[in-house]
């Protein structure tokens, strides 16, 4: 089973990001479980076709601990799985640890069990790795291939950039592997070469470029994928072709975050920043 | 001095509207600090003409406890000053702690002294309320007047309804209160409207509506906001109505956030979602 996280800028896609590819890893015939990570608990909407009625958190809350796997598991599109792990109130507690809260009781109600027949789990980080609490999937081992969802806009370049920071901290003792960037496209200039040349400095891959299309938001009024709501739409092949990206995918890297001289060198090379 | 909060979903534009803001509110001759809460140290780049070269975080582990308050707060743009308070390592800590440890410095070091002649502190605070690290400026009293920056896509809508339960939360022990929604405008159809309507059933009010203009981000390829960058441009005018919205504030209210079955009502009726 391969272990994903997609981290990414606020704001920049990648609970839709996420959702999207794994209508296409799902139409190709792979198991998927998606963990949200927000405390939102707005992760698995269009997978489920509407908002999760119960977190994990809630859950516990409300049952104590004599919980059963299919109280916190919802069935969702293509026979995949939602979880959300939700979070404390608004304003209180640590959201961080609700994360690993929720994962542990997965692990420990089975759903990663070999007879689960799981493919791939992924899990969908709020913001940036920001805090040791929204970094727990990457420092705990529980997620060993990240996607970093970046678009040309500088503060989203900025933010992936910081993530690697994250990264590669734990990549030195651990298992954690960075698999890619995904750049969801902002439709900024020259925005596919400039996250190649990101990428490459960073000692990664542009995984995937998903190019901007209004489909997108269609299908989330409708509460679901592009590929669910009409398969065939454009926008759904280009899913379909980063959900076979991921799936073929054999590069995994420490990265090498740049340092903020360079981030800016590359932004002026783009015309994203006047030299001044 | 007014000590005022800006919250809203990652990736709205949260420091983009404070420091366009903040140089109306200079422009107008007010003594402002803009005290920046993410830790990526990135909210008071447009008013210091490039990112800061020091966090207080930073000063801290550079130089111990004997800093002066020249360390840490830089003169910026029409008189202001800017503070970044950074953030733990990436991936380790709280990143909250970081924002009250800064606050407190600021404050030990007499930058709020009435000597100082500041009319406002402004706090840009990371993302959503999500957890308590970054509910303390409204925790401890720091912020006393919170604005949500919004518009009229779905989960930023959801965002700022989940802001309004952790402002809830502290209004009735605290004397934090909400000041007014200022919709960042994505053009979205009804978009104006359909804010208006949110801020009513919350209880408060939409303070402003700032268009979508392109030249906010040629302002900021230059470093600079829109007014210091080209005074004439016809959105320099809005964030300057946006400055004068809230100096002439006197609306401040405990919101009443909206139960989610609520918000989906308000979502459907204005075509933003579809019914099941």
């Amino acid at each position: 089973m391969r272990k994903v996280a997609i981290y990414g800028k606020g704001g920049i896609g990648k609970s839709t990001t996420t959702q999207n590819t794994v209508a296409g890893l799902a139409e190709m015939g792979r198991k998927v479980m998606v963990v949200g990570c927000d405390p939102k608990a707005d992760s698995t909407r269009l997978l489920l076709g509407g908002l999760a009625q119960k977190s994990v958190l809630d859950t516990l809350r409300e049952e104590g601990e004599d919980v059963e796997l299919d109280d916190i598991r919802k069935p969702a599109y293509g026979g995949t799985w939602a979880v959300e792990s939700g979070g404390p109130e608004p304003g209180v507690g640590c959201a961080g640890r609700g994360i690993i809260t929720s994962i542990n009781m997965l692990e420990s109600l089975g759903a990663y069990e070999e007879s689960e027949g799981l493919d791939y789990a992924f899990y969908d980080v709020l913001g940036d790795v920001v805090c040791g609490g929204f970094a727990m999937p990457i420092r705990d081992g529980k997620a060993e291939e990240i996607y970093i969802v970046v678009s040309g806009e500088m503060m989203a370049m900025y933010a992936a950039n910081n993530i690697c920071k994250g990264i590669m901290k734990y990549a030195q003792s651990g298992s954690v592997r960075l698999g890619g960037l995904i750049c969801n496209s902002r439709n900024v200039d020259n925005e596919k070469e400039m996250i190649q040349e990101l990428a490459k400095k960073i000692g990664t891959q542009m995984v995937y470029f998903v190019p901007r299309d209004n489909d997108v938001q269609r299908a989330e009024i409708n509460r679901k994928t592009v590929i669910e709501w009409n398969p065939e739409a454009p926008q759904a092949n280009e899913y379909r072709g980063l959900a076979k990206a991921i799936d073929e995918n054999k590069m995994f890297v420490i990265p090498k975050p740049l340092e903020i001289e360079e981030l800016e060198q590359l932004l002026l090379d783009f015309g994203l920043l006047e030299s001044v």
